[in-house]
């Protein structure tokens, strides 16, 4: 039960760019865990680009390598890893019916056995990722972002890049009381999507929170939180500090450094996730693809996370 | 009957930036020439962007000056110039919605008397503003663009980027014997748009054509075209070379230089020009400015075709 | 007694640029917080372009938004908030001609009864500001930088971008006894600057006291020194690391990260402040907006230090 | 006889970016052109960066689709075009062992019957690719390039970027009397290159000739030299103008525009093409990837003068 | 007389850069073509940075090589070539103080015999130098730019980049009857700088014309305009197109190509130059150094001019 | 016994750059401080460009000043500093060769009596450094780095940028028991690095450990590990985080600030350096200048600890 890593012992400028430079297969069947691209960008409300970002994030994961410094443990060897490619849409300028495509994507994806590693697109596509995997019962979230992504709606639209977690709750995808959101700062229009969060019974660490109490106290927060049942991850690159991440539409100030980043996820370990994504990386607006760097990385510790119960 | 140049005449790093510096007016009434900006880039197939295009045109247009140096006009003692700031979208994800709002909005300024000269935005846009200009009669277009824009859908979406003139012929706003595209060029998946255009009696100029025929016979079949009635100017920023106009979202290498397309802009002097657009500009994915400077440049000549019969 | 907030409501790249889409005004009457620009940047000895400063904190002053995370106060509910444009200058290249332009253009907003939050240009302009301000008694002064700016003279110039202080303390504007000086690193050629912010009785924290003690230590003695009464803020966006402000003059390494100077700024609030600047955002050095994106992020900080005793 | 095209249908930022989105496969068996990656640097003198080509090239030939514009035809109908990844290399650090590879690599390829459409790395690579093409009869060559290439060696080194036709003529890979070098340029240190063609009988176009003779004449030439028999198309990126392709190791002020390339490369229809490469582009110095997208547009207008055979 | 070359040998990216990678030396003696960095951009009125100018000049200048490709001509061998560093500023923020000190300095080149070759700064530099060379007679001119910089004041100011060539005349320097200036183009606040060029006697090709007629006619007017006497050559980086030179304070769209500009430099063989400028590059403005390598081409080629009649 | 500092003084653009704008000398004959430029990147197996490295490290290091904030020494006047320019190489393209050359220019200065501080080059180049400095023992190691450049071949290849300390043990020039690895991270192909360094006797202080410890005791840690004798500083780039040095060939996401890197350095003060380098800094993969400035700034710390005992 092994990936096959010839390719990816070559010089990383070499070959055609699958995620982790992993075998292409066209679906999840034999794989345990499908690497899945989500170009869609089309619920932002500011800066696009994140269509953009599946093809950076899998050039960029040409860095990445397989064994982990910390735990020593190479989860290409533990699973079989696989990129899926992307997620094709009939109508890409229509919302609903993108959402529609890639709830059934990711459903087969979890029907085949596998575990989806998505990259993003913009932080709609949480949604009906989420309402795939969670058909039997709802799931925890952990939830690492600038904002809390729990609006109502934005100028008429119910399906957006602000308010995939709340039509989550709605739709019974997740289970508030299993959720945590991590690194909200940054001031807003309205304390609509604040009061959302903590009315509905999520767990809202704000970044001053996390600074203040550390990334220990914070990923012993967000265990608790999860508790034992299945859990999602829900990675937003503008959950970093803008220079980690400024290919991204809505940058804040004042967020994660990639270390913390790295020690956050890291402490995740052991956790049963069904799942994980990384979204919101806008190549047109990064520097020198450090975003997608960071992205590549973030994917890398969530691959480790999803495959740590797969070892021998 | 003049601009207000007071700040016109200001270091151009200085102020906020307008169009042109020229004064902010609320309405076109009392204004000649109403430059406006239309932030929309939701119907682009490939790169998006150009939503910002009308914020850097601003930036990129206090590098402009007033005096025309072939015709020692200068269109701000001519008439008066003012930016109109943007058009305002209720729904901005809903691209029928927004083109209703961007034709109400021509619309409006036409009825005050003014003349629009717009900054898009993608090519979209087109369609509406060509609507609303177009309520007596059909226009002529020069239509100046890598790409026919003449398809009839893309993805079951009749309005969007590829589509705006084969829309305003059918709609009755634009007259295809009085149409001419020049600076057609680059691979396509089908001939359609080619095809279209070519049938309805538009008179397509290939970029091969123009390259043999030189600029001088490019205008003289322009004006030849376009005749004597009123006729819109469409300029995608795209019909430029990508070394000079790389900030756009569907770049086709081997386009006109900077300095044949203002040859060309010139050569129109005359001509009963109803409104103009530059659209495509899309400042993500800009090298320092330069597709900005160029949209701005190109922008500043169709200003001086608008006001061209107003001097006393 | 609020601001307009119609057009900060809108999507972020929509409208002319005003500094953080507030109203804009010619003057300072029935305004409480001025924000101004002062694009100079004559003043300089090395790396120029803070002249472009204020045009480019407008530009990413947009993705600024109204209610602050950590007090939930909106200071454009609680005051008039208004652009009020850049000084004007009648002979840019002469460096007193200047100086006194921006002290005459500060002065008639003081009188006015707003507060003035500046935007740079560089450091030099910190002098005629605070002359123009300290009418009454100096101003004791919070100073966040990499450098003293207390030198004499560089190449026989009195006024440059590295003599505010000294200059500010010999004109009676600030009180060097209420001075703390913050951040303060990186070699020098001559111990000049810092041993006259010594000797005059200024508190100067180098960097590495700020490290060894921590942000709420460097909070307190900030407030011990500043005391009472009224007191100016000036932040140099190069107390600032270079990966978060590579956009400036003279960048010197193992600065504040965005986070550390934010959580400062916070720690400040309740002081006393008669208006504040932030310079030395150079736009032509800036890596995709990094800098000014921080800039911007400061100045909306500074604003609400300004605004918290508008509150009803 | 076609290339299937589903994923060229698609928006183009979708999927894992082969070239042109045509087809990965493993060998030739059954394809007609081959296009394939040599990411190899190693014999540059100065800036290197080409090892990253093949990557970026794909990247960038997104952007391409598939009907030619002046001929109508369509080659991925007319023949089947395949991606084969990249060469291989056990010792990238050797220059001799990476030739020998390269060399059966495309030997391999051209026993199965498949014409080579090869993407650079450096000009090196153009020796063993001649090498694998020629062996039962001397070729043809058509070398567009700033530089003639053919010094005896550098720095003791005989295999590097400036001397594969010098190695080609002396392996009886190609013959001098069918070769014709076009564009050359810039000042050298020594006139060595220069003599060699001259004196081996190649036809050396320099670029002032060009200018004044024009396209048309400059194919005719090509068109007399290269004859009936069979030819290969070298094309060094850095034939073009540096504002075309800054990306690249040795730019040379005043080359071709993009415009004219694809003129001249258009010229050369119906010439009995065995193969072709695009070399040198360097990804590290591109700007936005003008440079790989104009390697990409010359590498589709190669594809189709190697397909125009094959065309029912 | 011969420069020593050895350094040039090496591969580019080697060694301290200076000018063309020459022997540095104190002073002129000894040295027949000095070349002369002069960093001062305090004569500008909108994008400084040219101060950084000969610093990126020096450095592009390591791509240039030594014989020429049309004369076959070594400039290097033909006479001694030195870079004498840049001119020194005891008062950088003082225009007068500057001025006085550019012509001193280079007063003390032309004293010793040698001919200056000078590396921007801005065009105000143009006037000390002209008046350092003129003492006893006027010189003709040849100027190649977008603008004639012949305005009589900005703000104030006698001394700026947009008065060297009205000063000169006012001095004495030049002799408008022999001068040149070519490539004018762009719009104006006013015409008086145009109406001073043409009423003082000089010969002002407008762009406009220079393309209908041709470079070749350009070149023949260049020539009989300035006629046998001496002659200075000033060559602003901005009468290039600004995709060729978009560092540069104030770009104008539709310049000269690096193509065209070469050939017309090298159509000014044989004329009796007593010097050169290359000015205006702004290395915070270039994209990815592709000014100062244009820059440093000019400047290779103005090398060529002066060391015309110095072979055997 | 000081080095002349006059041209330290001047504007920070002006000069041909050296080193830190010190004298340049042929020889290390009355030099106490060499600084040494080694521009060879032949030994990477991804990105290269750190041949680059010294032109861009002079470049930056015009930045650096000369009195240390926190000891208040000047080392330029407690010593002698000289900018000694580039290693030569006669066969770039021959790794062996240019490690022989290395040794023995390394050794010439090493036997003038002055101490080395090499701007790199890929890290291939601290072997043959080591090698010329330890003729008479082995020295002691501090290696900052992200990667423990101990393999022991890479694709048949035994000098390489991946193998120097290896090699270093096992030719005796340094001692495995007096070195110390600091900032390993990332995830590995093998842990066949890990396995060697801690096998052969070296402290290896993994990134973790050096977050959970702090700085303090890391500095700590290398004092015991170097004890008294004499010891090498080697500090690789990519130790620091990509944000701070984006430009180099491995970045590994979650490394050192700046600030904690500046720390370190300053922390070892006293111990008995006999040289240091600072590699890996590859310009072309840079952003806006910003590894090149800290790499500088890492240089002007080592400087001052290989100055430390020379103070009067």
């Amino acid at each position: 039960m092994a990936t096959d890593q010839t390719q990816m012992q070559r010089p990383r400028y070499m070959g055609v760019p699958t995620f982790f430079r992993a075998p292409a297969a066209a679906t999840a069947a034999g794989v345990d865990i499908a690497v899945i691209g989500i170009p869609f960008d089309g619920g932002v409300t500011n800066r696009s680009g994140a269509r953009h970002g599946p093809r950076e994030l899998r050039n960029q994961s040409s860095l990445m390598r397989t064994i982990h410094p910390v735990t020593r443990r190479n989860p290409f060897d533990d699973c079989r890893v696989a990129d899926l490619g992307d997620v094709d849409f009939s109508r890409p300028h229509d919302i609903l019916s993108c959402c529609d495509e890639i709830e059934r994507a990711i459903g087969a994806v979890e029907q085949q056995g596998a575990r989806p590693l998505v990259a993003g697109g913009d932080h709609t596509i949480s949604y009906p990722i989420l309402k795939a995997l969670a058909r039997s019962q709802p799931l925890g979230l952990i939830h690492i972002d600038a904002h809390t992504d729990t609006w109502d709606s934005f100028a008429g639209n119910k399906l957006m890049h602000g308010t995939p977690f709340r039509r989550a709750v709605e739709a019974g995808a997740i289970d508030p009381k299993r959720t945590i959101q991590i690194g909200i700062r940054g001031a807003q229009i309205s304390t609509e999507g604040w009061d959302y969060s903590r009315d509905s019974g999520m767990r809202v660490m704000f970044m001053d929170e996390v600074v203040e109490t550390g990334i220990a106290n914070t990923i012993a927060e967000a265990r608790r939180v999860a508790g034992a049942g299945p859990v999602y991850l829900s990675f937003d690159i503008d959950s970093l500090d803008p220079v980690y991440a400024p290919g991204t539409g809505t940058p804040e100030a004042g967020g994660f450094t990639a270390r913390e980043a790295i020690q956050l996820l890291r402490g995740l370990d052991g956790l049963a996730f069904a799942g994980a994504d990384v979204v919101e990386v806008s190549p047109p607006h990064d520097v020198n693809g450090l975003t997608a760097l960071h992205g590549a990385t973030v994917m890398y510790e969530a691959l480790c996370l999803l495959a740590a119960d797969f070892k021998a």
